[in-house]
């Protein structure tokens, strides 16, 4: 089977919220975003609490803004970065829904909208609902090492972004929001990468192979598309993924991604850029879905990249393994 | 929407594998594993390493138990209990496969059949593998004590069960198969237990809310089917689910537990039984599936229960979170 899948009843975006922290919503994207906490606590006493909150937030917005009651929800599919999935768990507790915990890292947006189309385009479900987050504080004391401890960020590391993106499907819908049209689930792959500072390198190798795939099995080419975005690649697995797709016949002058466009690199001092699943979550639901909603942007692909190590795993020898899943999204609003 | 949902086009188990450790082996049901290594080690130099090895080989006797080869395999789904899910990243990346990470702690096996039959179909592939794993060693350090602290345990703890089960499904199969014909997505419920040593305690009422919100839609009885068999509960929690069941007006004699069929609790001293992804998926690869495969069950309810918490949300003052997917599998074998 080829891993490009055409949805044969593309299911809609109906709704999508989000919500950040401080940094976030100090960045150019600032704007965009339903909520935001300058604190980053959301109203808890640790960071792990307030990552559960910003999912709770996040999923009642995603609640009015669509319009519905959390019965109305078929099918509750989310993930975090967090030790077993605890954000989620904890964080989506309160809404009483049939439950599908994921874990894709950084590319868990991605792999939960992807998972969503397909079980609403295979008729399993009418609607559901797919919700992510990272929180900044919450992931270096895990991934890295305690903020207490000031260590020194190294040019290529990443800021995970405190942020959560929830969405809404439906397998029916107006004819004005923007559908999931085709999907690909990405491979594992690693590109020998063993530093935990430096993901975008890691994971890039893993965006060339689903992209490569699917330009493949497709016959299209980047230009086909208004915009191509990966989740969190930032500077450095931008510049290596652009590389790639030149070298393979795949140039693509509308690359982007969600983590060089949620901070300003020098004015925030980001060093390579934003990470984290709530970053790419929160750019598309704030940033590219209101220009799909509207037709400033028509078609893209959206792209988020996860890389599967844990800590252990490195200090073990092992390299960090990446997965990226593909989306492609389509405006259905009016021609101007 | 009801949570119970009769498959329009059930797939089958074409095959399954297992593979354990050495107390598994020693145990009732060590005759029905594939491959078991009495070290643990499984070759390996740390018991993390040793996980992925577990499933790994679990995968590979399963390409040669359904006679394929990987790329007949068009959609991977794995999860397992260590951090960040790595014992699957890892012990998976050899075989190259589109692949969808999962987290539903012990839950895994019956979350990732349940999704796989979902996407079997309603069409989004024709065929699945869906491989799951725990070890008791990476298990214990990671979320109880490192084993040389030589922990005293208390009666309500179980063992984590070192195993690996492997499935493979198929939309279209032969006549004889088990078939997977309805399957109900779990709901995250928690019954405010935080002891980090009764897990049983904490996921019987999550499978108790599956199972009673099961027999209220499809009007059905625990006397409909040759057996009920949880995941890991345990001593503490099938007392705990059977008595629940009892008080709401299904009483199930029919009851079983997978933790309490892999070890012979006293001769092998293992206080309430086996727990763990492996567990399950084990037992169900190993000791269920052949009994569906040649009639000797027809029709039984397996329903795998996770604790969604981690040590650091229960040191938070967090209570444990339980979920349970449900499978209605049947067996296809001729009557004698």
């Amino acid at each position: 089977m080829s891993r490009r899948i055409v949805l044969s009843h593309p299911p809609v975006i109906a709704a999508a919220a989000s919500a950040v922290g401080g940094k976030e919503a100090e960045g150019p994207l600032g704007g965009c975003f339903d909520y935001h906490d300058p604190t980053d606590r959301f109203g808890k006493d640790t960071f792990e609490k307030a990552e559960s909150e910003l999912q709770h937030i996040t999923m009642n917005l995603l609640l009015q803004k669509a319009h519905i009651r959390e019965g109305d929800i078929d099918l509750l599919l989310a993930g975090d970065l967090l030790n077993q999935c605890t954000a989620s768990a904890y964080g989506l507790l309160p809404f009483n829904r049939p439950y599908l915990g994921l874990y894709g890292a950084c590319s868990t947006s991605a792999e939960g909208l992807a998972l969503a189309s397909l079980l609403l385009s295979g008729g399993a479900a009418n609607t559901a609902a797919v919700v992510v987050s990272s929180h900044y504080a919450s992931a270096e004391r895990q991934f890295r090492y305690p903020l207490e401890y000031g260590g020194q960020r190294t040019p290529t590391a990443q800021w995970t972004v405190t942020g959560s993106g929830a969405f809404y499907l439906r397998r029916e819908g107006s004819a004005a929001m923007p559908a999931i049209t085709e999907v690909a689930i990405g491979k594992i792959v690693t590109g020998g990468i063993r530093d935990l500072c430096n993901m975008g390198a890691a994971m890039a190798p893993a965006a060339f192979d689903t992209l490569q795939s699917y330009f493949r099995e497709s016959g299209g080419s980047p230009a086909d598309f208004d915009g191509i975005f990966t989740g969190d690649l930032g500077f450095e697995g931008h510049a290596i993924l652009s590389e790639l797709l030149e070298s393979a016949g795949y140039p693509a002058p509308n690359l982007g991604d969600c983590g060089l466009l949620v901070y300003d690199r020098e004015r925030q001092d980001m060093h390579a850029g934003g990470s984290g699943c709530g970053c790419s979550a929160s750019v598309l639901a704030g940033y590219l879905l209101p220009k799909l909603q509207s037709g400033a942007l028509r078609r893209i692909l959206f792209l988020a990249t996860g890389a599967l190590m844990s800590p252990g795993s490195v200090w073990q020898g092992g390299s960090i393994p990446g997965i990226a899943h593909l989306l492609r999204i389509e405006s259905r609003a009016k021609e101007a």
